[in-house]
């Protein structure tokens, strides 16, 4: 299916437009934004009793962020999240309540002290259904740094085991290029936010895609050269 | 259908608790509350395009912010929402962010200067398919004061042509025992956030009763003697 893109300075642009002069919070777009993705999760991996974990994999920014709000979400959905989030952003206080809220949810959160080496053992457990790689996202600048580099090495090597979902961008891709060699993973389902980036194009042509971020409206779309997608009902995400 | 409801002094303390010791923010759940009232609005009285508009009127309070949101959140599923909101809140200024938002969204916010006496024609407008009444929530007291008296009144005249939607609590009742006279309004539809209070059990019985606030996890709900309610999928409101 064809779509338009917007290219990364372009998705900074409609962020800092998003969260200035149209008046959101970050605490608003990142809980929207949280929500469509595990709602595709629920779409495209329905709950199964006996396959319900979900291994979310959260970076320092706001694409980690989202993550911490998916698991959350994902958690209400009747799944059992488990979050790995080894390097915890020191700038923002909200990041610090968003896990707050997932232990209150029981949600494990690992990657501080000696738990550090658990999330493998997540990672590789049958129960688990997919990981959601909310690592990095439109405003990512290479190189990797550990310990991401060594996640996505062993996310590569499961990649067909262990389906990977990946939050606006397939953390270590080039935001307009697409995949950097031979080492970077290929999703099985991205969900772009708002709308999506041109490493969209690079997906694997049978990999899912959706579009989640249902907060713009159409004038503001249209600014940026894209139409509004067409949700279904109440939905906060479409399979395009 | 029978169910669990919390009295006034307890929803008090499952929202202290909410924004405090398990960390959401009140723009957090603001957002989900308000996304939960628009999917209810729109299960209940689906988009038509010949009749499309939706008259939201919304309180100083907190219940008024889950209006304002609601209102955004209709807009993108394709309704012309009107805002009428004649006492704004002086003390949040997410407030005005929440107004902000919706002048960007081209919804119309009433209530401020010559156009006072506007909103009832879009009462009275024969494309106006609902009015969602988020004046007050569960912690009013009474007396109701002007201009509310007047616009409760005003509504209930009206009730058998225009259904109303009520988030929460119908504006004027008392919260535990429901209606207060025969000048009180008798909401078409219910929307209970996180649990229902006991003037839930007042609805007319073909009213329609809907829970929405997708966010405490079992644990809590049992807490407070009620058992988690059955949301279906990634939904945000439930019809009881």
């Amino acid at each position: 299916m064809s779509f338009k893109t917007v290219s990364s300075k372009v998705a900074a642009t409609i962020d800092q437009e998003l969260m200035g002069p149209v008046g959101f919070t970050l605490q608003q777009l990142m809980e929207l934004a949280g929500l469509s993705v595990a709602q595709a999760v629920l779409h495209q991996f329905p709950v199964q009793p006996s396959k319900n974990q979900v291994l979310v994999i959260s970076g320092p920014g706001n694409n980690g962020g989202d993550g911490l709000v998916c698991a959350r979400h994902l958690k209400l959905f009747g799944y059992e999240p488990v979050v790995y989030y080894p390097k915890r952003s020191g700038r923002e206080e909200f990041y610090g309540q968003l896990v707050k809220q997932l232990e209150f949810f029981n949600v494990p959160v690992l990657g501080q002290g000696p738990d550090e080496g658990k999330w493998v053992e997540y990672l590789e457990h049958e129960k688990t259904v997919c990981v959601v790689d909310s690592m990095f996202g439109f405003s990512f600048h290479p190189p990797l740094r550990e310990p991401f580099n060594d996640i996505l090495s062993r996310l590569k090597k499961l990649e067909n085991k262990v389906p990977i979902v990946a939050v606006d961008v397939p953390s270590g891709w080039d935001v307009d290029n697409g995949p950097v060699d031979e080492k970077s993973i290929q999703p099985n389902t991205l969900v772009s936010l708002t709308v999506p980036k041109p490493c969209a194009k690079f997906l694997k042509p049978e990999a899912n895609h959706y579009v989640g971020g249902r907060f713009v409206p159409k004038h503001f779309a249209q600014k940026y050269g894209f139409e509004p997608f067409e949700y279904q009902g109440g939905s906060q995400v479409l399979k395009l």
